[in-house]
């Protein structure tokens, strides 16, 4: 056997996770698990694999197709490896309708395979927080996750000079083009629509559009204004409104709790016109180099329609990548330069001590919960401080032949440099302050 | 749109993790973690999708085929879900062969799909654990991998009447079947692959099988004797052997360090001829009605040859799935009943008091650490109380408009039914203790 040699480059768009990437990705995964369970939500997960016709019922089969991997198994399945993970919460929550008790507050952090072109910010494998609550549909709820979306990046040390939380409501942006417009309900949707691409086609042809939706240059411009007015200004258009109500409560309440820092009313928050139904959120970078929407969420409804006949779930939440956030905190100086353990021993061996004896100090060690091992292998003292180094260990151990005889072992600050003659019996001590 | 109600039940031979049952599995994760981690071990990853021809190099095309899930991409390339994890570590230890600072301790929890017949034990999605130390050829790492599998194993408040790990030496074994059957390296291979299949064919057959290779009665009866013998029996019919002084190496340390209670010399340890070459361990369950390998491993060769030329990286290793030891714990009575926070507050919501007031608390009771949350929608107290319950909430808070203006709140503590008025400015003291 002659084979060629194998690349060790891992597949287009996917990465590997060495050890100091792994402590990355445990340490802000951390921080976010952490956050949303005092906050009282629960984790889930589902399968890598889902049906592929899950996707295909939310998002038609020629971008289910396009946009996942998938294949068919030998039992002719068509799976796909998960895009997204609404569809498969979505599944769970129909499948214990009964059993679950409402409003679910629920959280995973999945990771997930998109087969597109890969860029800065995009790759094929990705991880995403999902943070919902199902089964409330009043603002409460909206607010609770928008709060606990500001609280992880507070968890990591972001500021409002940092970040915004930019919020719209469906159903105002409906009722407000109606009341501007003075269109019917099927007149007003025609115009959200060109709304909704306000920012995709030229000044001109977004008018013309308009115009010819029967729109007077005066109504066109009461619509540019939205976008330069606060929330009370805007909900003042057409105060009846229920998405109206819900903007004001929100803000009211944002700003009672100390967070209206954080957040701005935002009438280009729209985020595609089938699938919100109230609330709207982006949380933008506020860094110039990086200015955009990290990532978004909203309020939807009848989660559970594909799986259950006569039922509704409404949810509200939101996703966010991985990728993204590590950029935020890249960009804003948020991650710290270690996440190592505070202390990690390194028990160095000399050829006149038995073996077992180091054995039984890193076993005291370990069970006293501090961080250690004994060195692996047979070279010289200073090649195992060198490895102790190396691998990010603070102390290292040194108990040779007379050490042993005089019941003490010395032990070896890696970065001051200090070295301290420790009894053997009061090792753990040592650690213990 | 009245397309046919989708299924709710999750992909053959995958598993969704409700929130229960994900306490569970990032209990136990956590656990496994948390010992590795104090050992000095450090966790990596890699992507889930791996070239096919990483597994096909391995284990031949046909199998590769076989038993992963795979397909071809858009840009031609045959792809497989990972079915397991060692061709990833390799291709990534091979990756930094020269940056990386040996001997690695490595561990990784990933999940991984191997297509096949789904049985109790045997899923098509499953999560395995991964340790391995890289770059040590000395019994020190043989050791330390058995120690780290005991450890967790007692983490888990398992005891030497539960488990037992079962220990031979594929060096051992090569010699020991050279010194009985008086054959060279390549006759003795004949006898090892018999010696491999005894349990997979009758006792005539073997017999016949080993005759025809030249042994004797009496040598086959010698053979026979090794699978009853201790460690020390067994060695000393070939003391010179290096498989022999390394077991004698092994169970001497772990004599001295307090576990050879948990391990015994077992010839009938062989786990495939191809791979192993030197100790090898199987880890039993000791329950009568679950008596088998519960996980295994050992050491193996030339780890990087299939990514570098003229390279050789040692490792010693095993993988164990969740799915065993979560049978192993339900057997063994070792799961908790309750994994969840020690405490959790439900701020039950009444409507002369204005939300604002319960959001500053919650925000207050979350800030000091405490698991908490107000309670979203509108039902009535006694269904706050009920959701509290379901949702395994220790404590309702309740401050109606008497307790707001008095400055008090009502703790009730769902289990003792016990309650207390304390004054709001001492909350988090009272959980404090």
């Amino acid at each position: 056997m002659c084979a060629q040699l194998l690349s060790t480059q891992p597949y287009k768009g996917t990465r590997d996770f060495y050890p100091d990437e792994m402590r990355l990705r445990n340490w802000f995964f951390g921080k976010i698990r952490q956050t949303l369970e005092t906050s009282a939500f629960e984790e889930y997960d589902g399968p890598m694999l889902e049906s592929l016709e899950l996707y295909a019922a939310k998002s038609g089969e020629e971008i289910a197709n396009k946009q996942t991997y998938n294949f068919i198994d030998r039992g002719n399945r068509s799976l796909a490896i998960r895009p997204e993970m609404t569809p498969t919460v979505a599944r769970m929550v129909a499948g214990r309708m009964n059993e679950l008790s409402f409003p679910l507050r629920w959280f995973s952090i999945p990771n997930m395979y998109r087969y597109e072109a890969t860029q800065r910010g995009r790759l094929r494998e990705f991880w995403q927080l999902n943070v919902d609550i199902f089964g409330c549909d009043t603002f409460e709820a909206d607010l609770e996750i928008i709060v606990s979306a500001i609280r992880i990046l507070k968890s990591f040390g972001a500021d409002p000079s940092m970040f915004t939380v930019r919020i719209n409501n469906r159903r105002f942006f409906n009722d407000v083009i109606a009341a501007i417009a003075g269109t019917d309900a099927e007149e007003s949707r025609k115009v959200s629509k060109v709304i909704d691409r306000k920012n995709k086609v030229t000044r001109e042809s977004y008018e013309n559009d308009l115009t010819s939706l029967g729109l007077s240059k005066e109504q066109i411009c009461r619509i540019d204004e939205l976008y330069h007015m606060n929330v009370t200004e805007a909900t003042a258009i057409c105060p009846e409104s229920v998405g109206a109500q819900e903007l004001r409560l929100l803000f009211e309440a944002l700003e009672k709790i100390g967070l209206s820092e954080y957040c701005v009313f935002d009438f280009g928050i729209i985020r595609g016109l089938d699938y919100y139904t109230g609330t709207v959120f982006e949380v933008f970078d506020n860094a110039p180099e990086n200015n955009r929407a990290m990532f978004g969420g909203g309020r939807y409804d009848n989660l559970v329609g594909l799986f259950v006949k006569n039922a509704s779930v409404t949810g509200v939440g939101y996703g966010m990548g991985d990728v993204t956030l590590e950029n935020f905190l890249v960009t804003h100086g948020l991650i710290p330069d270690s996440f190592g353990s505070e202390v990690k021993v390194l028990v160095t061996k000399f050829d006149d001590v038995p073996y077992e004896a180091y054995l039984s100090l890193v076993d005291r060690l370990r069970n006293a919960g501090i961080v250690s091992s004994v060195y692996l292998g047979s070279k010289k003292f200073g090649k195992q401080i060198e490895y102790a180094v190396k691998g990010q260990y603070t102390h290292v151990l040194i108990m040779g032949g007379s050490e042993l005889e005089a019941g003490v072992v010395k032990l070896k600050d890696l970065e001051t440099r200090e070295e301290a003659t420790v009894p053997t019996d009061k090792l753990e001590a040592f650690f213990a302050h």
